[in-house]
């Protein structure tokens, strides 16, 4: 098997600014109000820890917050009344597992909509208001609400985005951009107006006409002096899917071969720095993943885990967040999921299931405690030092395709001499890959809870430890990776004499 | 006070069928994803525990059972698929707390559907289906689903009811009879065709043209050789209600004043054993409740609980089974509920405030436990003797109207010598009224959790106790209730005598 | 019934330091394994909360610090080994529930003893050390395993106390002074050595001899120059017991009537401060109660409630923490508890019911939320104002034997016009009085579930709310206390007009 | 690697009682009622559920069921009480996790014990009563307390043995035979005086002497008309331990190489069999392990549960119930465990890391589910099929030194041809060995909860599957077991095709 030989020592340094909790996608918002959402999501709460959740459709009907009711037929009147019932119960519960909102203004509530265009099985109104007052109005009502039930200093903490993805005509009717930054201006002030101190950002461009739409974004600010305080945008890194069946098959992008730097991002950097008044101002990536689809079986495979891991290495260097689209398969973008595994968007299952990528995050998480350096950092690896000088590490094997193409990480890394502990957990196809027990069991689509458990049981990281020498200032470990593998490691200084004499050699008869 | 003197002896016994806990009923089935509805049927089934639930929306979209996937823009097809996802999802947790569905047919998905009317904030389609054949198969995709999953045993001791209220144009389009006839022959003759032992009711009417209907759906059956097993209807106890800004106040009907037996129902049982065919055909109320809207505040009111005491200690007289019209104010027929008390169906509130009339059902399911004999029935008492010689009661002192009406009921219980323990649970306007707390707190819509556990602890019964002796083989006691007052009572034989020999009234310095 | 006029403005202050939460006394270390001790212990974090948390035992035996291993018989040796199982198991247990260890050395290992004595049911020994270096070792070898386990910056928040009531023979071998402060001394530089920032204090001696030690103990201190961090004491507040059957009935200290100020506490201020070099110092209760057995009946009623209620309006007057002896009934000083009620000394007994005087801290510890200024401080009542202009107090209708003094507190304060809800919180010994309900119930000792349940529903304030108007400035109520009855009461500025119109005196029909 | 060719068809039957779940061990049941030893238990109950539990202690002074109350410094006197406030608790648990007792009348309370003899470090005394009478009373009173409160139906469920291990010195007072028998008559008697219908049984002898005991205990029945319902014994498989520093090393006896059948215990069916009154009784293993030590390392391995897989095939063929000693770690005979791996007996360490022997018994749990027939049976392997034609196999590579004797079982299995799904759980030195991880993360005593996670992540089997097909009515697979491995399997027919179309081959790239 091929080796790639990685020299470490601890006075290396390179770039790493590890994001990789900021925030997390969501299915639209009416579904946190679902038992079923908010398992799934308590569980990415507990193994990994997101700071910020990001979705659609807080002012969808749904959440019921824009009321418009009728007591006409009993001799009364029409009246608009604002409902924070379920939004409520769902700030409630985010809070309650350690994350904050990060509000995205739409879709249209049907009342106040100006056309009948919706996006998704579940409707979501895209069209412009009918009325840019009741808009404003909306808004504001909405965030004094906020502010009221969960206090000031913590509400203008959740970051204000306007819309999503304007550039598509599914998402904005025609794609209209003047319309848009008029959206995105009413919107911005009726913010501002509520407390300048919310962070307010746009245009939330999908990939496509992202270069065209953030420079004209810029220039529509600049024009009317207004300052948004984050530019957003999205990121997806597969070819156009092929549709067979119920699914939607796709190639994944060459994360080593992009013209302006992986993962095709650099650009929107130049952009804004080339606006003296911007510069510098920070980017939000609000959704990314691997394909757009939330029929793609390519999600529920361990080739996502590896490939989601080299970009965690790197969507730091230029940005300052970025949300994996999305937590949970509770889901309905394209109708609502029929069996367990269907190629959807989360790092869980119904029913709780981790998939391999979950692990990509809680790997990353890992390197994130006592973070002090980072000292190699390829496309096969991750290595980084924690303050108490534990090494430790997210290696990939990245493909586009099978190929047959293993391959071991051979480490040596500049130590003191002694005994050190090699700690490895490892997600790979065969070790760490619930979709093949789900396969091999029949592809079933009814979820009994024995079968749940059955394949939760093969969902979770192998994890060994193996105790390695140092000697003349230098320890050695390899690391195999076969196609698609990811694994996480950690080296850490260890005396092997237990203090109560516990003679483990010899239970085990090792002479 | 008023006195009312009540003498009992063991030797009494008057009639009491006791179904207080045979079904509960519940908000569209969509709903019981949501976290918050599954809180509030967890707090019914602890404290009272219901055997069945009944509601609506078993086939809506909500539930998306029926589905059409278009995969044409894709190159692909139309195919018809059943997706269980959130059907398993409900039934799995109804089971889980020892409820049984009871299976409503209806209504109609809206790609099945001939029509567009619907009705409620929900828009639930009420139009017959484009295709019977259709309808067929979905009706039995679905049980032979639910026989796949639960068992046969189980999945047929769930009684399955054919549409809501057809003879309301609302439930029904034009309240078309024969197009219900129609319905009803489709759909008995398919659930049959799965397993014979099915129990199939309808026509499940409501007042009104009640007696119309009944007559005539029995006369259809007859005449098609059809063989309900079960005849349904449902029944509400107000006048029309007068609306007044966010809601409508009604009149309570009198239960004491009824041309046909109360509540009003006695006429089904005759209608029914007119026809020898079907003489002594069990009935299901599937539906009761005091007033029939959801924003009516009398739900919330002593008054109610009252009430429904006394109608619970009548209903099994001609019924084998009523439900009360819901367990919990997680409801959306007529929009998302905007503030705490807001006149709902629900025995709780959001946040689980059990509302007086949660009690009735409590008390009245105390009566069940080693149930023997009912001893004393009238319109301000039921008494129950248990397999220990215990004697149960519970009080209320019904109004339909403030008058200052309160009284005494003075019970003389022939019984053996000794000292006996009276146990007294009170519900009143005073001591548990949570309606009033949160009324003199400012009736604020928004939930916040210390708002909700200061007006919870308001909401429980008063508990006290009291040694009393018998003497001559008698004991009397008395019980106050001021209006809208229902108090549960039990006498238990007692030795005060401790084993340890505390001696409480020297703690107590009574000497 | 007697009416007490009080006259209250904002403006009004006096003294009142509120150290309610400050500790709470515990059974012996080792009972803090049991799983009934946690849920107790639980149940009063959850409603009311303490800091810290003191009781006996961390070295005896059956937390199995210290050990001498005796391998002789298999042909091995004797080792001395410090095994923290069972102690990393309560301290983690006391952390997960926001409770710090106030730790008392004591008491002796029995392979550490110099003689046999012990003392209580579980036997604790009570002799000094044979070896003092030994005794040494365990202290330091436990508190550097706590900072290696806790971390340094944690546990030196954690006082320290040397002994128990080393003035008392049982406590004490022949209640040696001078063995004693010869301890004090090793134990002071033990605990120093390790870090200097611990606090360490003394003499924690019973009443009785209290001052004779506590000045004799300072004079030790000033002669070895020694700075003890806080002076510690006990504190109980009854009459000898006089012993009938399993009981001992106690006759209460007059609060009223002290020599040197309530609760014959002030002495031990004037002594301290005689002494220039620790005029000041803190002192610590670190026990107190009414009567010192744990069979002792008055423990389980109202007046207990009501007169720690006075006490705890005073205490913080010269004492900086006091600790109530104990948390919870699972506590075996003179046996095993066996029956629900036996004069435990518990604010919660077996299966977790509160005792009345349960109340008694929680309500002194709504007093603490936001506090302003106290305004409003007699033997009857105690009113404070929070930050928000809520006005809050507790009234007490403190008895030492029942007399039918019953009384009123008639509140008069000078307030802004409009109005106001009060709500009140009662516990007396009509509405909140488990022990008697237990007693009708036959004192029945076996603790079923469903006794528990019935009880425990007896055993919880009622909560009752009020709405009234000031006009011309002020605003009045009265306060109706029984004998033994506590009343918190809560006056808060409302508006009672709802924002979605509920008319609820139309749904009350008051017209 | 050696294979071992193993051809099998659905007509083959050997014999098989499969018992694994009939009883569980225990250490004193006082510790029953910590906190640790709940959750130990609960973890077992989850994914093992045994039926009974079995342990020493009852009537030892910790459960603190028997009282002498001495008020006599009081002025008053000394009374006898039995107190069931600990013993509730303990039964009130185990009925919870549906586990009934296995009554151990022993050891003798402190007050009632004729001599100073004790027995492990919680010093329970084994020496006789010195009141044949108060132990009778003891006995009876404690039976009718458990029926008063469990219900006589119940309670007669739980088997009732004889003191323990009689035949040791150190269990029993001079291991005195005579006045053993003269316990077991009384004892024996005084169950019986409360119900006939308890199961009586003994002589509760370990190995050694247990020919010899077992007979003169039916010869002493016999002659007295004793009839004893079940006859009890404990089995051991290790030699003499080595002590060394903390603990005891012992080698494990050849379960091939047994004079009268493995594993050594047919001699006791033949002893009970050559008395005709006697025949055919039921004997039960009341205890069994590997080590009888709780200090030796071995009850930590992977070899221990390979050896107990080949016991639990067996130990049906002669006994109906077989109790392994113990469920868990929290445990005291021998002191409080002082590191997280120590020797214990328990299938589960402190923190609820389960030990490869736990997945013994969870395996030979799954054969249990719809067991129909055995049909292979030897030193290496069991194999069952259940009702639905699934094969079901645990399959183990015994050792008793390390000798580097890996092995592949190669099975050929007589089927309808088809596609089958192969699964595995591993259990073996690499993939689910905890104490290794523990080993070289350094033998850390102090339990971190961050450390017991990352260990117990090494705790659970390897599950794989396999899609293998049968042709010519044969399916054929291997399953490799190293060294001390145990494996269980299950062979399924399941048809491949995703009724979703789900294309797992394109999704995995395997052309």
């Amino acid at each position: 098997m091929k080796k790639n030989d990685i020299k470490l020592s601890f006075d290396n340094s390179c770039s790493f600014n590890n994001y990789v909790d900021s925030c997390i996608g969501t299915g639209r918002m009416g579904l946190a109000l679902f038992k079923e959402y908010q398992d799934q999501l308590k569980l990415c709460q507990k193994e990994i820890g997101f700071k910020y959740i990001r979705g659609h459709g807080l002012f969808c009907d749904d959440m019921a917050i824009y009321q418009e009711r009728d007591m006409t037929r009993f001799g009364g009147e029409v009246t608009i009344d604002y409902n924070f019932t379920y939004l409520d119960l769902v700030f409630d519960f985010y809070l309650s597992i350690n994350l904050k909102p990060y509000l995205e203004l739409g879709f249209m509530p049907y009342k106040m909509a100006s056309g009948e265009q919706t996006i998704f099985y579940w409707k979501g109104n895209t069209t412009p208001p009918k009325d840019y007052d009741a808009w404003k109005k909306l808004i504001q009502v909405t965030l004094r609400h906020l502010i009221d039930r969960y206090g000031r200093d913590e509400v203008i903490t959740w970051p204000v985005e306007v819309w999503n993805e304007p550039n598509l005509p599914g998402f904005w009717e025609n794609a209209d951009m003047e319309e848009y930054f008029k959206l995105f201006e009413v919107s911005f002030n009726a913010v501002k107006e509520v407390d300048k101190d919310f962070k307010v950002g746009g245009p939330a461009v999908c990939g496509g006409s992202d270069r065209k739409w953030i420079k004209a974004f810029l220039e529509f600010c600049k024009g009317k002096n207004l300052e948004p305080d984050v530019i957003t945008r999205h990121h997806y890194a597969t070819e156009l899917p092929e549709y067979t069946g119920h699914y939607g098959y796709a190639k994944l992008m060459d994360p080593m071969n992009e013209e302006d730097g992986f993962p095709g991002l650099h650009s929107t950097r130049e952009i804004i720095d080339s606006f003296p008044e911007f510069k510098g101002k920070d980017i939000h990536i609000t959704e990314f993943n691997t394909s757009y689809i939330p029929i793609c079986p390519l999600h529920d495979t361990n080739q996502n885990a590896a490939y989601i891991a080299n970009q965690l290495s790197k969507l730091g260097d230029d940005n300052k967040l970025y949300s994996y689209w999305t937590f949970g398969d509770c889901f309905e973008e394209m109708g609502v999921p029929y069996s367990l595994f269907h190629g959807g968007f989360g790092l869980v299952t119904y029913g709780n299931i981790p998939k391999p990528t979950f692990w990509t995050f809680a790997f990353f998480k890992y390197l994130k405690d006592n973070y002090k350096t980072c000292i190699q950092k390829d496309d096969t690896s991750i290595v980084v030092i924690d303050n108490e000088n534990t090494v430790k590490g997210v290696c990939y094997n990245v493909t586009l395709e099978r190929s047959g193409n293993d391959f071991i990480n051979s480490y040596e890394i500049n130590v003191k001499d002694g005994n050190y502990v090699l700690l490895t957990k490892r997600v790979d196809e065969e070790v760490c890959n619930p979709l093949k027990v789900w396969h091999d069991l029949g592809e079933n689509r009814i979820l009994k809870k024995e079968d749940i458990e059955l394949i939760k049981s093969a969902s979770y990281p192998q994890v060994s430890t193996k105790v390695i020498s140092a000697v003349d200032g230098k320890v050695s470990f390899d690391i195999e990776l076969k196609e698609n593998a990811m694994v996480y490691f950690e080296l850490r200084k260890v005396s092997v004499i237990s203090d109560t004499g516990y003679d483990y050699n010899r239970v085990m008869q090792y002479k």
